[in-house]
Protein backbone atom coordinates (compact mmCIF):
# COMPACT_ATOMS: atom_id res chain seq x y z
CA UNK A 1 0.00 0.00 0.00
CA UNK A 2 1.63 3.42 -0.83
CA UNK A 3 2.17 5.81 1.80
CA UNK A 4 2.30 9.40 2.39
CA UNK A 5 4.93 11.44 3.77
CA UNK A 6 3.93 13.38 7.13
CA UNK A 7 5.46 16.85 6.96
CA UNK A 8 6.18 19.12 9.87
CA UNK A 9 5.16 22.46 8.74
CA UNK A 10 7.24 25.46 10.89
CA UNK A 11 4.50 27.62 12.26
CA UNK A 12 6.29 30.28 10.80
CA UNK A 13 5.30 29.02 7.32
CA UNK A 14 1.81 28.25 7.68
CA UNK A 15 1.17 31.54 9.70
CA UNK A 16 2.76 33.38 6.36
CA UNK A 17 0.38 32.08 3.84
CA UNK A 18 -2.20 33.93 1.92
CA UNK A 19 -5.42 32.44 1.64
CA UNK A 20 -7.90 34.20 -0.64
CA UNK A 21 -11.11 36.38 1.09
CA UNK A 22 -12.85 32.72 1.28
CA UNK A 23 -10.21 31.67 3.47
CA UNK A 24 -8.65 29.26 0.38
CA UNK A 25 -5.46 29.03 -1.68
CA UNK A 26 -4.80 26.60 -5.03
CA UNK A 27 -3.44 22.98 -4.53
CA UNK A 28 -1.81 21.73 -7.57
CA UNK A 29 -0.98 18.02 -7.03
CA UNK A 30 1.37 16.55 -9.58
CA UNK A 31 2.02 12.97 -10.20
CA UNK A 32 5.55 12.35 -8.67
CA UNK A 33 6.59 9.64 -10.74
CA UNK A 34 5.63 11.19 -14.48
CA UNK A 35 5.42 14.89 -13.70
CA UNK A 36 1.97 15.12 -15.02
CA UNK A 37 -0.11 17.90 -13.85
CA UNK A 38 -3.01 15.98 -11.77
CA UNK A 39 -5.45 17.91 -11.08
CA UNK A 40 -6.15 22.10 -9.33
CA UNK A 41 -8.00 22.12 -6.13
CA UNK A 42 -8.62 24.66 -3.37
CA UNK A 43 -7.60 23.97 0.49
CA UNK A 44 -8.35 25.96 3.40
CA UNK A 45 -6.39 25.87 6.68
CA UNK A 46 -7.77 23.07 8.03
CA UNK A 47 -7.57 20.82 5.29
CA UNK A 48 -4.17 21.55 4.94
CA UNK A 49 -3.01 20.86 8.19
CA UNK A 50 -4.93 17.55 7.71
CA UNK A 51 -2.96 17.20 4.14
CA UNK A 52 0.61 17.67 6.07
CA UNK A 53 -0.32 15.48 8.90
CA UNK A 54 -2.16 12.70 7.48
CA UNK A 55 0.25 12.44 4.43
CA UNK A 56 -2.66 12.63 2.63
CA UNK A 57 -4.28 15.17 0.00
CA UNK A 58 -7.16 16.87 1.56
CA UNK A 59 -9.07 19.10 -0.11
CA UNK A 60 -12.12 22.32 0.36
CA UNK A 61 -14.73 21.12 -1.85
CA UNK A 62 -16.09 24.96 -3.15
CA UNK A 63 -19.54 23.05 -4.54
CA UNK A 64 -20.28 20.75 -1.56
CA UNK A 65 -18.39 23.26 1.01
CA UNK A 66 -17.11 20.65 3.17
CA UNK A 67 -13.78 19.05 3.61
CA UNK A 68 -12.87 16.62 0.72
CA UNK A 69 -10.32 14.22 1.78
CA UNK A 70 -9.66 12.81 -1.68
CA UNK A 71 -9.98 9.10 -2.64
CA UNK A 72 -12.54 8.26 0.67
CA UNK A 73 -15.47 7.45 -1.60
CA UNK A 74 -13.56 6.94 -5.09
CA UNK A 75 -10.65 5.26 -3.57
CA UNK A 76 -7.99 6.76 -5.46
CA UNK A 77 -6.42 8.30 -2.56
CA UNK A 78 -3.19 10.91 -3.54
CA UNK A 79 -0.24 10.19 -1.09
CA UNK A 80 1.72 13.32 -0.26
CA UNK A 81 5.76 12.83 -1.38
CA UNK A 82 6.83 16.27 -1.28
CA UNK A 83 4.83 19.40 -0.35
CA UNK A 84 5.71 22.92 -1.71
CA UNK A 85 4.42 26.96 -1.54
CA UNK A 86 5.66 29.63 -3.92
CA UNK A 87 7.56 32.70 -3.99
CA UNK A 88 4.12 34.93 -2.90
CA UNK A 89 3.20 31.99 -0.62
CA UNK A 90 -0.63 32.20 -2.33
CA UNK A 91 -0.22 28.41 -4.10
CA UNK A 92 0.69 25.01 -3.09
CA UNK A 93 2.31 22.12 -4.82
CA UNK A 94 2.00 19.03 -3.79
CA UNK A 95 3.83 16.02 -5.36
CA UNK A 96 1.43 13.28 -5.03
CA UNK A 97 1.33 9.00 -5.41
CA UNK A 98 -1.64 8.82 -7.46
CA UNK A 99 -3.57 5.53 -6.08
CA UNK A 100 -6.28 3.97 -8.57
CA UNK A 101 -7.22 4.70 -11.53
CA UNK A 102 -6.75 8.64 -11.46
CA UNK A 103 -7.24 11.93 -10.32
CA UNK A 104 -10.19 13.01 -12.04
CA UNK A 105 -14.04 12.29 -11.74
CA UNK A 106 -14.31 11.10 -15.12
CA UNK A 107 -11.97 8.30 -14.52
CA UNK A 108 -8.99 9.80 -16.71
CA UNK A 109 -5.62 9.86 -14.45
CA UNK A 110 -5.09 13.74 -14.98
CA UNK A 111 -8.01 15.94 -14.72
CA UNK A 112 -6.16 18.03 -17.68
CA UNK A 113 -7.14 16.40 -20.59
CA UNK A 114 -8.84 18.79 -22.63
CA UNK A 115 -6.53 20.48 -25.72
CA UNK A 116 -7.81 23.53 -27.23
CA UNK A 117 -7.73 23.40 -30.74
CA UNK B 1 14.96 31.91 -30.68
CA UNK B 2 12.19 29.98 -29.20
CA UNK B 3 9.06 30.36 -30.81
CA UNK B 4 5.40 29.71 -29.38
CA UNK B 5 2.32 27.53 -30.80
CA UNK B 6 -0.38 29.77 -32.07
CA UNK B 7 -3.93 27.69 -30.69
CA UNK B 8 -7.23 27.83 -32.56
CA UNK B 9 -9.63 27.25 -30.09
CA UNK B 10 -12.47 26.80 -30.76
CA UNK B 11 -15.20 29.26 -30.22
CA UNK B 12 -17.53 26.71 -27.82
CA UNK B 13 -13.79 26.05 -25.98
CA UNK B 14 -13.90 29.98 -24.87
CA UNK B 15 -16.95 29.87 -24.15
CA UNK B 16 -17.22 26.73 -21.67
CA UNK B 17 -15.08 28.28 -19.43
CA UNK B 18 -15.85 29.09 -15.88
CA UNK B 19 -14.53 32.16 -14.82
CA UNK B 20 -14.67 33.65 -11.20
CA UNK B 21 -16.39 36.10 -9.85
CA UNK B 22 -13.37 38.85 -10.71
CA UNK B 23 -13.48 37.33 -14.42
CA UNK B 24 -10.05 35.92 -13.68
CA UNK B 25 -9.08 31.53 -14.22
CA UNK B 26 -6.48 30.20 -12.72
CA UNK B 27 -3.54 29.24 -14.78
CA UNK B 28 -0.57 26.81 -14.52
CA UNK B 29 2.40 27.12 -16.40
CA UNK B 30 4.87 23.99 -16.85
CA UNK B 31 8.19 23.35 -18.29
CA UNK B 32 7.53 21.63 -21.34
CA UNK B 33 11.05 19.61 -21.21
CA UNK B 34 11.23 18.69 -17.12
CA UNK B 35 7.82 19.01 -16.42
CA UNK B 36 8.69 20.93 -13.36
CA UNK B 37 5.41 23.24 -12.45
CA UNK B 38 6.76 26.94 -12.92
CA UNK B 39 4.07 29.15 -11.53
CA UNK B 40 0.74 29.49 -11.02
CA UNK B 41 -1.36 32.75 -11.99
CA UNK B 42 -4.21 34.09 -13.12
CA UNK B 43 -5.62 34.93 -16.89
CA UNK B 44 -8.71 36.69 -18.15
CA UNK B 45 -10.45 36.36 -20.86
CA UNK B 46 -8.38 38.81 -23.30
CA UNK B 47 -5.27 37.37 -21.57
CA UNK B 48 -6.29 33.46 -22.77
CA UNK B 49 -7.13 35.22 -26.02
CA UNK B 50 -3.60 36.80 -26.28
CA UNK B 51 -2.04 33.84 -25.03
CA UNK B 52 -3.63 31.29 -27.61
CA UNK B 53 -3.11 33.68 -30.83
CA UNK B 54 0.31 34.61 -29.62
CA UNK B 55 1.54 31.68 -28.38
CA UNK B 56 3.21 33.48 -25.23
CA UNK B 57 2.28 33.38 -21.96
CA UNK B 58 0.01 36.68 -21.15
CA UNK B 59 -1.18 36.64 -17.49
CA UNK B 60 -3.32 39.41 -15.45
CA UNK B 61 -1.95 40.89 -12.88
CA UNK B 62 -3.96 40.69 -9.88
CA UNK B 63 -1.59 43.09 -7.92
CA UNK B 64 -1.19 45.36 -11.16
CA UNK B 65 -4.98 45.14 -12.54
CA UNK B 66 -3.19 45.35 -15.73
CA UNK B 67 -2.19 42.63 -18.46
CA UNK B 68 1.00 40.83 -17.89
CA UNK B 69 3.13 39.64 -21.40
CA UNK B 70 5.26 37.60 -19.52
CA UNK B 71 8.86 38.62 -19.81
CA UNK B 72 8.17 41.44 -21.19
CA UNK B 73 10.36 43.42 -18.97
CA UNK B 74 12.52 40.62 -17.19
CA UNK B 75 13.49 39.17 -20.68
CA UNK B 76 12.26 35.32 -19.34
CA UNK B 77 9.21 34.97 -21.82
CA UNK B 78 7.19 31.92 -21.57
CA UNK B 79 6.16 30.08 -25.05
CA UNK B 80 3.14 28.18 -25.57
CA UNK B 81 3.68 24.14 -26.71
CA UNK B 82 0.63 22.78 -25.66
CA UNK B 83 -2.86 24.51 -23.96
CA UNK B 84 -5.06 22.34 -22.04
CA UNK B 85 -7.81 23.21 -19.71
CA UNK B 86 -9.50 20.65 -17.06
CA UNK B 87 -12.31 18.50 -16.30
CA UNK B 88 -14.57 21.33 -15.53
CA UNK B 89 -13.22 23.77 -17.49
CA UNK B 90 -12.20 26.39 -14.52
CA UNK B 91 -8.61 25.53 -14.56
CA UNK B 92 -5.73 25.92 -17.21
CA UNK B 93 -2.42 24.07 -17.70
CA UNK B 94 -0.10 25.58 -20.60
CA UNK B 95 3.36 23.97 -21.54
CA UNK B 96 5.34 26.34 -22.12
CA UNK B 97 9.54 26.75 -23.05
CA UNK B 98 10.66 29.05 -20.40
CA UNK B 99 13.38 31.38 -21.69
CA UNK B 100 15.79 33.15 -19.79
CA UNK B 101 17.13 32.07 -16.28
CA UNK B 102 13.48 31.56 -15.01
CA UNK B 103 9.96 31.78 -14.15
CA UNK B 104 10.07 33.73 -10.67
CA UNK B 105 10.56 37.06 -10.22
CA UNK B 106 13.38 36.35 -7.92
CA UNK B 107 15.32 34.81 -10.35
CA UNK B 108 14.94 31.15 -9.24
CA UNK B 109 13.65 29.01 -12.01
CA UNK B 110 10.33 27.94 -10.68
CA UNK B 111 8.44 29.92 -7.55
CA UNK B 112 7.59 26.82 -6.19
CA UNK B 113 11.79 26.48 -4.44
CA UNK B 114 10.37 26.91 -0.81
CA UNK B 115 9.67 23.01 0.69
CA UNK B 116 7.59 22.81 4.20
CA UNK B 117 9.23 21.44 6.41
Amino acid sequence: MPEGTKIAATAEQLAGLKYNSDGLITAIAQDVENGDVLMLAWMNEESLKMTLTEGRMVYWSRSRQELWRKGDTSGDRQFVKEALYDCDADALLFKVEQEGAGACHTGARTCFFNSFG
